[in-house]
């Protein structure tokens, strides 16, 4: 199938991305709001959540955007694939263009806000207690995850800069 | 001065983009790296610097390549305006496209990286001390700056995909 017009990349490469986007965010999502460490002391249990920090509720508000974007634009693209028609016209390559970049800035900080807050906090605490430890292990999945996430959103960016119409 | 072929924006606009992206980064840099904290106690002095955590030099690495790259378009852009030629022609604007969009990408992320771990240390030490107060306000102004230093070059990537050169 050739192309439709004023899209420089076929819609099933393009489609792909966006379900390899999906993906990882969504293990990433599950992996994140499922990670909790109890410790045990004579006082009863300490329960620690992902929410107990500021920056993984920022990773989890990212995520969680990047999620529904790219729900919305796996559907459009999907119904581009199927009937060849682009919802919207060249007005939606605009907004493609726009909402590609800043979910992709958008996935970008929360990864690298979870990254930056775990590598200082992990010199803090005690590392020998292996529920700690896994604790931090399962952030940084989630985190990579995000990451992972964040490249093939900045890869469907530059497609949507691609199919920008030519201006000047 | 009507733009030259193949440049949707100005270049008078894009150089005063690239040069506020480079004042910001440089009082970025400025405040990061002069940032120190001394506590006097009876064993001597404990002197706490910006290199002492992770994310704040991941932020000064962020800063020091967005620095180059602004200053090496920079210069470019005023040959652009000076003689209305542009060095490299069409296969420099694809560097440009790729350039803009990874250096925004770091800085977006060190800024990120940067207040992601202040933000959950700061709950974790003695803000009523007026010295670490001061460190870590003076470490937010640096990350601030970078984040402004980030939106402007986010506007020059903006400006480099509209001058792409049409594709299919």
């Amino acid at each position: 199938m050739a192309p439709p017009p004023s899209t420089a990349v076929s819609p099933i490469v393009s489609l792909l991305v966006r379900i390899l986007t999906f993906v990882c965010l969504l293990i990433s999502v599950i992996i994140l709001i499922t990670n909790t460490y109890t410790e045990r002391s004579d006082y009863g249990d300490v329960k620690t959540k992902f929410t107990d920090f500021h920056a993984y509720r920022y990773l989890l508000g990212a995520i969680v955007i990047g999620l529904a974007y790219t729900l919305f634009q796996t559907a459009l693209t999907i119904f581009l694939v199927s009937t060849g028609n682009r919802i919207g016209g060249d007005g939606m390559l605009q907004l493609d263009f726009y909402g590609d970049k800043v979910i992709s800035y958008v996935l970008a900080t929360g990864a690298a806000a979870s990254f930056g807050m775990t590598q200082d906090f992990k010199r803090l605490v005690d590392r020998s207690d292996s529920g700690v430890d896994k604790f931090l292990s399962k952030a940084d999945a989630a985190t990579s995850l995000c990451l992972l996430g964040f490249l093939f959103a900045a890869i469907s960016s530059i497609f949507s800069a691609f199919s920008l119409p030519k201006r000047a």
